[in-house]
């Protein structure tokens, strides 16, 4: 590759360790900044030192914020009482994205996996719980991932916060809304026939 | 958009300027790097400024380099005496890739185009020129755009290089018509080079 300068190689390799960004895709983005358009990149480097250096994860939730706590736990309009436990703070964003949520949330950090060596006390629990303690929670909504691990973590926590008397849910499972049978797989397909529900 | 933290939002925003790149692209990029590698995105950071600073334009071809002169003029071992005319820096970048090509090269910096305003003396005609005047060159090779511009500017080129009985050719069929060098493929790049044929 000693066609290429390196500082452009190197930009280019540094690319690639973003998601979905493949060589060829880093060598367009590299190529179209240094011919093209220097002050994007300038920007995308200055913008990510500023996220780097200024996100953190807030002291109660554990989400993205910028500050001690995020603006959702401090969001008055926001139902203290509902609690949605996910796997990481990506989450908040995706379900927040939808709008259909009022309550709060509660970053677990991941999800139980023997193989993977994540033990419970390698999440959030113990953090989960003194907010149950220390206030008061009528629901607790799982939102983790439909997969083996994610329904061990949630029967997990089940049992663990049984003890709290807190109604807890899960998500429904079943298909996804606007697309064909044909684009499910089996596991989902068969998921929702098996919690079909009644039609009025 | 009030849920994602401003320095995020902004690095999103800023991402979304890079070829490629739309906003979900974007939101997948900026919530890796804050959630999972930190690491990562000073490096792209950094390495974007370095490549930003150092990557110049090559005093005799206009190719890219980190130095006055590119590595390819440098080199003893390519032919000085083969031109290929192309019209830009990445251009160089994909031919080489091929390795088909052994001579030198020379950045147009565009091609004609009345209707995007680009006239001669907008393009490296006069340094292209100043070359055949100061080097010995056998061959130019018009590796420009199979384009109605493209041809034009190898039109172009043809009539004003005659006095200087020098060989023009351009890379043979095989390319795509219509698009421009950076959509084809190495085998389409390579077998256009081999198949070059003369220009009357």
């Amino acid at each position: 590759m000693r066609y290429l300068p390196k500082p452009l190689e190197q930009l280019i390799q540094a690319l690639c360790a973003f998601p979905g960004i493949g060589r060829r895709a880093a060598e367009r983005i590299a190529l179209y900044v240094v011919e093209k358009d220097r002050e994007s990149g300038r920007i995308v480097a200055q913008k990510l030192v500023e996220a780097i250096e200024s996100i953190k994860f807030c002291k109660i939730c554990g989400g993205f914020t910028e500050f001690e706590i995020c603006n959702i736990c401090l969001d008055k309009n926001r139902l203290q009482n509902i609690l949605c436990v996910v796997e990481r703070p990506l989450d908040i964003i995706l379900i927040e994205r939808t709008g259909v949520y009022r309550g709060v949330y509660h970053v677990l950090g991941g999800r139980l996996s023997p193989i993977e060596g994540v033990e419970p006390e390698d999440l959030r629990i113990d953090e989960l719980e003194r907010r149950l303690q220390e206030q008061k929670v009528e629901e607790v909504i799982l939102a983790l991932s439909t997969s083996v691990e994610g329904d061990a973590t949630a029967h997990y926590l089940v049992q663990k916060l049984k003890p709290y008397g807190v109604r807890i849910t899960r998500p429904g499972t079943g298909l996804p809304v606007g697309t064909h049978l044909e684009w499910a797989d089996e596991l989902t397909i068969s998921q929702a026939f098996e919690l079909r529900r009644p039609v009025e």
